[in-house]
């Protein structure tokens, strides 16, 4: 997977910086443009299917939230960009998916790469690049897919309740960011569970062969995690110490909670992380120890039966005189021996409790 | 543990921020209040089971404590919360017990998150979270269930004695987190013990089929205990920088002294966490030491008996000429050199110090 | 290669400060110098062979890109040197190619070491120092023998589509290194292929003898390339910090884009860091599975077949009295108890799972 | 040891902040106070029983240093305390000897906190609390009990040579503090050599049983000596950025030299940790190691007589018709291929290098 | 090594402060001084045996390089020192050859410790201190024994070629100090083969008994290099920052240099570092690959050899009625089946690839 990311930005190689292409591979069929544009008292909400359509509300008074989906029509998003001034490099960043979580400050924007993290079909953990910009009046949301992340928030524009209509676009920025942060939660508690399914597995001894391999991947899969949110936590900071008329000092406060909730996820991936990393030990003295019972196994019945056997084998001897040979009750006496010698090494083991 | 705690945030998913949702699973079934009301004159102590009864004390010029235990009564909180003028976050951040230890500093008075470790019936660490609103001539400090970790604080406000009730509001705050905090060092005393005792049986080689687990669990522990202590140092550190009126200065020397118990709690913490992390080696190692020992016991066994065995099982072959089957004192003569092959063995295995 | 790399430096072991030895082991036949003039308008090409037809572009307004290669012609690199003013410690430090990435800021130039990264004819990564020298209205540029890595830039000047020709030198320095780091990624993806092929090999268990110095090679290699990328991303901050004509504020939102892939790829190298150490202890537990598989075949044969080689003892005693021997069906009675207790042993390691 | 020291903290659980209680184990059973009063003309050397005798010395013109042992004595450490105006929660540290190393700035004098350490009966090493006050003219010390590690502080201030007699307090603190410190040299050298006995030991393989017991101790131990000594770099620290007439700038040339000294000290600990934490390696590969041995004796003899006991075996069926049992010299012709199999396995594990 | 060096330090063991005492084991019978007193047109060299002969020097324009061989010649030392006013500090740190490597900042001049690493006559990797005093117009420098280190820099001061003779004092104290730096690469290209010896040896299995303490004494010695280089880097970088008319702007240039060069040699020994820490990884895999090796002999000879001996001894029995016994064929059957399960073992074996 962190392979595949890295061989996207292949496509790239050699073009000029600043050639806007997009590198993921969800394609979808057309492109989808969702707006709202609200103030405290109206909700204005509409589904477009050309961006030109989404040009006119730049100039509205009100608060307009542009949600584009479908990062590979990007002739489109170009259109889009050269509306609202964006930057070119701005427009690359966009549709250029394997971004690491970072906020660029411009004149009249902020851009904001945030990675939405979900667990996809095949029970992985998958992650989306999710941008922002946010303008004077207008927030700007790119994404690959159509995802359901922000249902609770376009519930909550419609709805009108709380403050949701009745502030500014910076407050906008930090419910859809809000919402995509909270989503880790679940991430984590995934990541989680899994562990604790590997830490039973493996002390109760029933692993399959895969076992090597599969902390491997949860390493990896971590690393990939943390990768995706902790840059975040650098943002949300440079948010709040933004200066500058997009960022009201109000909503400030929100942020920092936003921050507050980064480092608990982030507390938690380390302690995962810690966790992962044991399991190695412990899926090791775990095989010492079967290795340990089967040697303990072998020792006993080799140490029991080889004495006896030579004992077995002195009496098959064919010399001409061996006395014993011919008492009446050597061969009861040599039974006696052979279980006083056997319950010996049976005592002996116990003490040892090897038994 | 960890885990739950996680999956409380959950219950929010998808709300609005804001909303002041208990995250926890302490219910006290009805909300109990305790108010102090002092100056170095007077001390009025009251018990309350309605929050509107304790508004009054808000224009008090005393020293007012008062203390809410229930938080899943969160009605009633948000009634004091907004009689207090209380921002909405600090109300959710007062109910949803996953929060880390933080100081926010509004305007009019200092938000604390303080975690309370106790030892519960199980014999496990748990812990508790405690808030404080720190205002101009009050503290409102809220907690999950009723605790007696202030008790010695009770005792001292209403006695006298001391600077207790000669000081102001940030004092009184003082003298609350100082009891969290010296409860720490009980909590610790407790995990030290833990390790020795896991120490000594690894040790000794008495371990119980649960050790591989028990270390995890330890390490889990000790990273949440530390993530619930060492926040701490910063909030501290914050209050200690605090330019207000709401911190005066004389009693900064005091935080002072809360910090240095901390900077001394963390060592410790540090210092079990190297033994912990260290008990898997030491258990390593004991395996193996076992194992060597198993592996001599069946190297002495079968390297004295099987060459005897093989010279047993020559003279037990059936050739028809086999000179020595026919003198007479072969068996005799047998008998001497294995004896002498075995003490050789033995004498060997001796100077190799295997036995 | 790490150990050449150290040895090179030897050649100026006692030379006073300042000498200016080439310390790399390729030597091109002749020196090759190409320039580029341009302006938004006009583009002009050239292919020198001697640098002194190199100098009278030192004084043209337009923009002008001069690639030294071969850096073995130490005279004509003083010669270019003096013309432009450069210090004696950056001729130095040009020729000699166990730099590390490095800016050094003089009055009227800058000087940029960089590491280009390619994969070598044997298949392992190797680097190749390039050396910038940003001046007003030109880049020097310094490279060991001619790459190819420039071809996409040239193509771009030639052509003088986008930006490429309408911007100033310090835009030419980016595109320069953005091929560079762009190239990079290349470097670290065919590393992750090998750390995965590795890590394929380790688990089905068909290690060659050499993966123990494998693995070694591998973090040796990966330090390496380490060390040749991380100062690079402290050069790109210092170069977008910049105060002076050289980088124009413009400018540098583009650094600051190298400077994001640059973290990118570090990201990606610390986390195949890790993966590589993993490699140690996945192949461990590998060869101790191993192990706990031959002990299972050797202690299952052992005690199936030891115990029955005993009785199988005692009834060849040549004792006179063995009542058992003259049952008409003593044989066939043992060998019913013998597939007995061989069916018992095979149950109880069935039970056991080691079968 | 570590544990104890928590414990001791204890006693004061509950009690209220800057009670004053002495939470150590040495009791001494008469309060010993040592006055020395000195300028650079003359130097007064007194023994006191009662603090009140010191309290004149507060306002003498010469430089006074009182060395006060015996913190059991807690009233007259109070009393003095009260007679320099000492804060409660100086007192409170004083006595209290879990502290860390640390300064507090109070406006007419410093605190500082140090611990020395020794090896005590018992071969250990040991740390004792000793607490200073810098006031103006005035030196307080505050020792468990009598140590003799001032003895040659005493000597030379009676005799006055060098600078001894003539510089300020802040110049008498340094030279108590010095004599600590260079103490320090000793215990590391001393642990030093605990480290290579433990080294030599494991490598000659004579370990005893308590080794992994032995080397969980040294590990503790060295964490407790870093405890004690890392943090009193940033006490000297602040020393020489201490602003105020307390520290002279000619002084701080000698605070910088202790804090030369404590960079040795912090070194070699580190060294030692590195080293301490091989050591359980170190003892790892010599077990397996070990096992190695007795596994190759094992398969020697089991590889050398398995098979020729099967040799033996087969002749001592009983078919009837064998041919080779009546040949004549089928007996000799069996040992000659017996011992060739012999000589041939033993060629076989010498060149496996087994032998 | 490193403990005799902490040893040294004791003969200073209650001696005041500032007491100039020669804490190294080199005593040169003579003090040797060598002054060079030189401008850009005259170069006077001179061999003294009394420091008295060196004083005038002091006043001369010219600069002046006097070179202090022989350190156990304290009094000459004191002397000198009193000349130029050197603190008696100074004078203590230039005879304690324990010092790492620092910069104190005098008003009149710099004092710099340097460590020369060097590789002696048993081929360890061995340090002696250097210190020089840069003052307006002259270097003193000071060493244990007369080094050939600085052959190179007399040569070129003598020949005045190059910049040598035309720059201030503190360009000399470059020269010097570049010197002892150029030769660093020398010592870790000698540390580089060593470990490469090491994991070759390791790798092919060919490792001697000391194995063990060697890559303990190879850690050790890496941490004791460390210690010697890495401090200087923070000195020239106090050297660069150095406000004041004894380092000159354009000298600043070559001192970043000299940081170039450490940064590099620092890198490597990181490098190398990593490369120790892994060898006892590899060589533990390496043990356990032989265990591997021998257990798979054990258990092929065991699990070959004890079915079939099982067989011979059933047919060793006594019974009176044992039908195959008396069969003609049974014999040559009995081989044929023995044959059979023989092969049929080999081939399990082959398939499992212990073969």
């Amino acid at each position: 997977m962190a392979k595949n990311r890295i061989k996207k930005q292949h496509k790239k190689l050699g073009k000029a910086p600043g050639s806007i292409i997009y590198t993921g591979e969800k394609s979808t069929k057309k492109l989808f443009v969702e707006v709202f544009d609200y103030n405290i008292e109206k909700c204005v909400e509409k589904e477009l299917y050309t961006v030109e359509e989404a040009f006119d509300f730049k100039h509205s008074d009100s608060i307009t939230w542009i949600n584009i989906n479908g990062l590979n029509h990007v002739e489109d998003i170009e259109k889009l960009g050269n509306h609202y001034n964006l930057h070119p490099l701005v427009l690359e960043d966009l549709v250029s998916i394997s971004q690491r979580p970072k906020i660029d400050e411009y004149e009249d924007y902020l851009f904001v790469v945030v990675k939405m993290l979900y667990i996809d079909k095949s029970d992985n953990i998958a992650s989306e690049q999710v941008s922002f910009v946010l303008g004077k009046g207008y927030v700007l949301s790119f994404q690959e897919s159509e995802g359901d992340v922000f249902d609770a928030v376009r519930e909550r524009i419609r709805q009108g309740k709380g403050r949701a209509r009745s502030m500014q676009a910076d407050y906008l920025l930090y419910i859809l960011m809000d919402a995509i942060v909270d989503h880790y939660f679940t991430i984590i508690e995934d990541l989680g569970d899994k562990i604790e399914d590997y830490e039973d597995s493996i002390f109760s001894g029933q692993v399959n062969k895969t076992i090597n391999k599969d902390i491997q991947d949860l390493k990896r899969e971590i690393l990939r995690i943390r990768r995706a949110i902790f840059p975040l936590r650098e943002v949300i900071n440079r948010i709040e110490k933004h200066e500058s008329t997009l960022i009201l000092k109000k909503t400030k406060t929100f942020y920092r909670d936003i921050y507050d909730h980064l480092i608990q996820v982030s507390e938690n991936i380390d302690i995962y992380r810690e966790m992962i990393w044991s399991l190695m030990d412990m899926y090791m003295t775990t095989i010492s120890n079967k290795m340990n019972e089967v040697m303990k196994v072998l020792t006993i019945m080799a140490s029991i039966f080889i004495p006896l056997t030579f004992i077995a084998g002195i009496y098959g001897m064919n010399f001409d005189y061996i006395p014993e040979l011919h008492y009446k009750y050597s061969y009861f006496i040599l039974w006696i021996v052979m279980i006083v010698m056997f319950l010996g090494m049976l005592y002996y083991f116990k003490r040892k409790k090897w038994l």
